[in-house]
C-alpha cells in the first residue's frame, strides 16, 4: 500500500522519485520477441507494446490478468458560462448509469475482464469557475490527487483512468493551452457536440482563463488546480499511484490527456509507464497527443471518455502480450528462419 | 449446409444471387442506437460497425457468439523465382506450428474467443509459376474455392479468413494489378522483408505475370486462376460462402484483400457483408483498401498474415456490438438528453 499523500510539495516529490523500467526483463522480453515464429517486425506495434509492458512488469514473458478501470466524475463551475450541450446534472446520472452497468464504458470493462470502479468526487460542489478565480484551493486538490492516488489496486497489472464530468473539456482545453501554448482555439474543440456559436463561446472561456491564471502557472500540479477539476485530478493522482508501484497505464481521450498532461510539466519523466490507447475525434486531441510523445494505437472516431478507447485498447495491449509471450520461438516450432 | 460448388461459373453465380442486408433490421439498429446514453455520434465507427453487424444478422441488438477464424495454406512455384526471404518448407512448418497452438493467429484466435480451423491445400503441389504459365487450371481453381467454401461452419456468426503461404505477397501483388491497374511498382512490397534487390526481382516477376495474363482476363475469377494461389482461392470461396449464410466477415491484410478483390471485380456487391479490419505495414495494402472501398479500423503495422489482424479486429468489433446491445438507453437510465 502507498502512503497518503501529505501535501502537494509531497506528491512532487513522488513524481521526481518514481521508479524506472526494469531494464533486465526489457532486454529479455526485446531477445524473446527476436526468437518468436513470425517474420522480424511483422507484429508492428504489438511487439514494442509487449516489450514495454514486460520492461515495467519486470518479466521478459508477462501476462495480463487484472486490468482496472476507474471513472472518476466531477462537475464543473465554467458550466454556469454555457460551455456543454448538456446540464451538469447529467453527471451525477450517468454516475448512476455505471452503477447500475448502463453505460458504455461497463460493455467495454467487462469484455477487457477489467474491475470497474467508479468514484464521484463531491458532484454537489462544483469546482470554481476559472475565469474568475482559481478552480481549486490546495486542499481541494490535494483531496481530489488523494482520491485517485487511493483507488489503484495495488494487484491490478494494467490500468485505465476515465472520467465522467459535463463541461471538461473546457478545462482540458485551458490546461493545454497554459500548459503547452497556442491560441484557445487550437485546443478547444466540440466535447460532447457544442454548436459554432458554443464553440465560439468556450474558446472565449479557455482565453479568459489562460490569460488570468496563465502568469502564475509555474508547473504541472499548479495548473491543475488552477485551471483543471477534480475528476481530471484524481486521474493524475491514480496514473501517478500506478507508476509508483509499476502498474503501466493506457491513456483514454482528451480530457484523461489533460491529466497526463500536469504530470509531464510536473516532471519530464512522469508519463514513461503511460502509452496512449487512442487518438480520439475532439479536434486537439491529435496535437495534445503530440506533446505528450505518445502515438496512439487506435483511431476510432471516439468522444465518449469514460475511459472507454482507454478500456478498448486494453485488447489490443491484452493481444500484444498474448503473442509475445504464447507463441513458440524457431526452435520450439522447428521453423526454418529467413 | 450450401450445396458443393459444380462449376466456377456456378460460383459466378453465387456470387450474383448473394443475398443483402436486413433493412428492417438496419433501420431499428439505427434507432436504438440514438436513444443510447451517450452524446450522439459519440462511439464514432463502433457506432456504424455495430448497426452494419446487426443488419446482416438480421436483429436490432445482435451479439457475438461464435467467431471462426479459418487459416488456408498454399506454395506457390513462383517461389522458383526467388520471390521471398523465407523458403517454401516453411509453409508445412507453420502449419505444424497452427496445429500446436505456437503461432500469432493461435493467440489472437483464442483471446477473440474464436474457434481456428486450418487447412492445408496441395502443399506438396504447388501452383505454377505464372510468369510461364496460368497457376491453376480450372479444376484445380474449383477445388481451392470448394476447400475455403465448405470450411465456414454455418453456426458461426462472424468470419475471418487468413493465410499462410511463402511467396504469396507476389500473386496478391499480381492480382491487385491485373484487377485494377497501375505499374506492377505500385503494388509490390517487401512481404516477409525481401532487400532492395528482392524488391526488384519482385516486381519484375509481377509486371511479367500482368503482361502475360492481363489481357485474358475478363473477370476476378478468371484472375484468381491465371494469378492467384490455392490459399488465396479458398479465402474467396470461404467468403462467399459466407455471404450466403449471411456471416459478416473481417478481412485481414494485403492477400486477403487480394482475395477479396477478386470477389468485388466479379461481381461488384459481392464484399457488401465484409469490414477491412486494418491496414497492414505492406506498401500496397492502404491503396488496394481504397480500390475496396474499405476503410480499416486498426493501423499497426502488422505484416504477418494468419489473419492476424483481423483476429484482433474481433475484439474492436464485439466492443461495438456489446456497447451497442448492452447499453441503457437514455429513457431506461432516467438520464437527461442533448
Amino acid at each position: 500500500m502507498l502512503s497518503p499523500l501529505f501535501s502537494l510539495d509531497h506528491f512532487r516529490a513522488q513524481l521526481a522519485q518514481a521508479p524506472g523500467v526494469d531494464e533486465r526483463a526489457e532486454t529479455a522480453a526485446a531477445e524473446r520477441n527476436s526468437q518468436l515464429t513470425k517474420p522480424p517486425g511483422s507484429l508492428g506495434r504489438l511487439e514494442d507494446l509487449a516489450i514495454w509492458y514486460g520492461s515495467w512488469r519486470g518479466t521478459e514473458r508477462p501476462v495480463i490478468r487484472a486490468p482496472q478501470v476507474i471513472v472518476f466524475a466531477g462537475n464543473h463551475g465554467i458550466v454556469q458560462q454555457g460551455v456543454s450541450a448538456f446540464p451538469s446534472e447529467v453527471t451525477a446520472q450517468m454516475v448512476a448509469n455505471f452503477k447500475h452497468g448502463g453505460a458504455a464504458i461497463n460493455q467495454l470493462a467487462k469484455l477487457a475482464g477489467a474491475r470497474l470502479d467508479v468514484h464521484s468526487l463531491d458532484l454537489e460542489t462544483p469546482t470554481k469557475d476559472f475565469t474568475k478565480d482559481a478552480a481549486m484551493d490546495s486542499a481541494e486538490l490535494l483531496s481530489a490527487l488523494q482520491t485517485g492516488w487511493k483507488s489503484v489496486d495495488p494487484s491490478a497489472d494494467l490500468l485505465v483512468v476515465g472520467e465522467m464530468g459535463i463541461g471538461n473539456t473546457t478545462p482540458a482545453a485551458a490546461l493545454a493551452c497554459a500548459l503547452f501554448g497556442g491560441d484557445a482555439g487550437d485546443w478547444t474543440g466540440r466535447g460532447t457536440g457544442v454548436d459554432d456559436t458554443g464553440l465560439a463561446n468556450k474558446t472565449r472561456v479557455v482565453a479568459e482563463g489562460v490569460a488570468l491564471h496563465g502568469p502564475a502557472i509555474t508547473d504541472g500540479v499548479e495548473a491543475l488546480r488552477r485551471l483543471g477539476g477534480r475528476e481530471i485530478a484524481a486521474m493524475a493522482g491514480a496514473m501517478t499511484a500506478a507508476r509508483m508501484m509499476k502498474i503501466p497505464v493506457i491513456l483514454d481521450g482528451f480530457i484523461c490527456c489533460a491529466a497526463a498532461a500536469c504530470l509531464m510539466r510536473t516532471h519530464p519523466a512522469a508519463l514513461d509507464h503511460v502509452v496512449a490507447g487512442h487518438q480520439s475525434a475532439e479536434s486537439a486531441h491529435a496535437a495534445l497527443l503530440t506533446h505528450l510523445g505518445k502515438p496512439p494505437f487506435l483511431s476510432l472516431d471516439l468522444r465518449l471518455g469514460e475511459g472507454s478507447g482507454a478500456a478498448l485498447a486494453i485488447q489490443v495491449l491484452r493481444a500484444a502480450v498474448a503473442c509475445h509471450s504464447g507463441m513458440a520461438t524457431f526452435e520450439e516450432a522447428g521453423v526454418t528462419g529467413s
